[in-house]
């Protein structure tokens, strides 16, 4: 099954921006421009080689007022994360299996994006050596693990997994192999590997493995 | 059990590097001076803000003599790889499982090391921008999984796992939920993620998913 995956390449999926004057307003639009123009230059040139200068020049605006709003590339970065908000869809699946299957293939797929895999590997670069970019990835994380937990909460109402099993722990024991690959030593991922992970986290959650604390 | 690990900061423990003059010779000298000045400027600063002309100064040699050397501080990173070479004994232990668990132990115990640390997450800051980079962490996770793979060809001879079973895929799926800690959302990692980790690893393998090929 396929996952029903979105990147919601819009401004103001989680509300006006600080600085926003009103939604739509020119504000609005500069911060759009500039947050696309910051996107095409990541796929070109990668985080190491992206600079501020290029980015201004191709959203059209001054290079001192990218400065003035965001300071560094890294924020640009950290900011881009509200702009490519992803929603996941799980359909209703008969097994906690299929399910993590699909948020799996979801995970291949929005790497199999050029703007999304550009960003990322940003996030993980800027995480490696900065405190507020990790804090930001980790709640970018977080946020899509709350999002398909829903899975797990379905397998815990069936009986399919032991009660106080942790729904965070199952989903970063499917998305670990996968994230290892592509932002870690850049291997090959596809349908095969997320299926595999996928498999193994089911296993691994129907055994207990992932009952955590004393739930 | 604790895993037997350690990390070799000598030089030359894969042979001379280039441009060695002879074993212990003055260039030898130099190199091992800028590598130990190099992760001393890592661990203080991170890989965003270590700057070749510190390196120089706290190596006591003229940044001139870095540059020509290396050209850049990505190549000293990837440098390093030889300079922190690990080695990871296993047991003779009883279950796969419990080797994994030694595997999953060692990987936490060098997050645990300041200079490991620091160097690893400058090489996956470097690698998330550069195929050289990339291509160097791979082949310095892929060396690290060849010598961890004993366990899985202990658990191939005596029938624990099904033949065909990929020793490297089980590796793997054993270090990627710690790596997504340690090295992308900066989650903190303990004996109990590792052992959770290799638990899982070890169920999934004996299940046969890490069959692979026409094996």
């Amino acid at each position: 099954m396929a996952a029903d995956v979105t990147t919601d390449q819009t401004d103001g999926a989680s509300g006006p921006a600080p600085g926003t004057q009103r939604p739509g307003g020119r504000t609005a639009r500069t911060r759009a421009s500039v947050l696309e123009a910051a996107l095409a230059e990541l796929v070109e040139h990668g985080y190491a080689d992206t600079r501020i200068d290029r980015i201004a020049d191709r959203a059209g605006v001054a290079a001192t007022t990218v400065y003035r709003r965001w300071g560094s590339l890294e924020n640009i970065v950290v900011d881009l994360a509200d702009h490519l908000a992803v929603s996941i869809s799980l359909g209703a699946a008969a097994t906690l299996e299929e399910d993590l299957r699909a948020v799996a293939r979801a995970v291949v797929a929005l790497h199999g994006d050029p703007a999304h895999r550009a960003w990322l590997r940003a996030m993980v670069s800027a995480a490696a050596g900065s405190a507020k970019a990790q804090g930001a990835l980790a709640d970018v994380l977080a946020h899509r693990r709350e999002l398909t937990s829903v899975a797990v909460a379905e397998a815990l109402a069936r009986g399919e997994v032991p009660s106080g099993t942790d729904p965070h722990e199952v989903i970063r024991a499917t998305v670990a192999p996968l994230y290892l690959r592509m932002y870690i030593t850049g291997e090959p991922v596809g349908e095969p590997e997320a299926d595999r992970a996928a498999a193994a986290a089911a296993l691994a959650a129907r055994a207990g493995l992932y009952v955590t604390g004393t739930g």
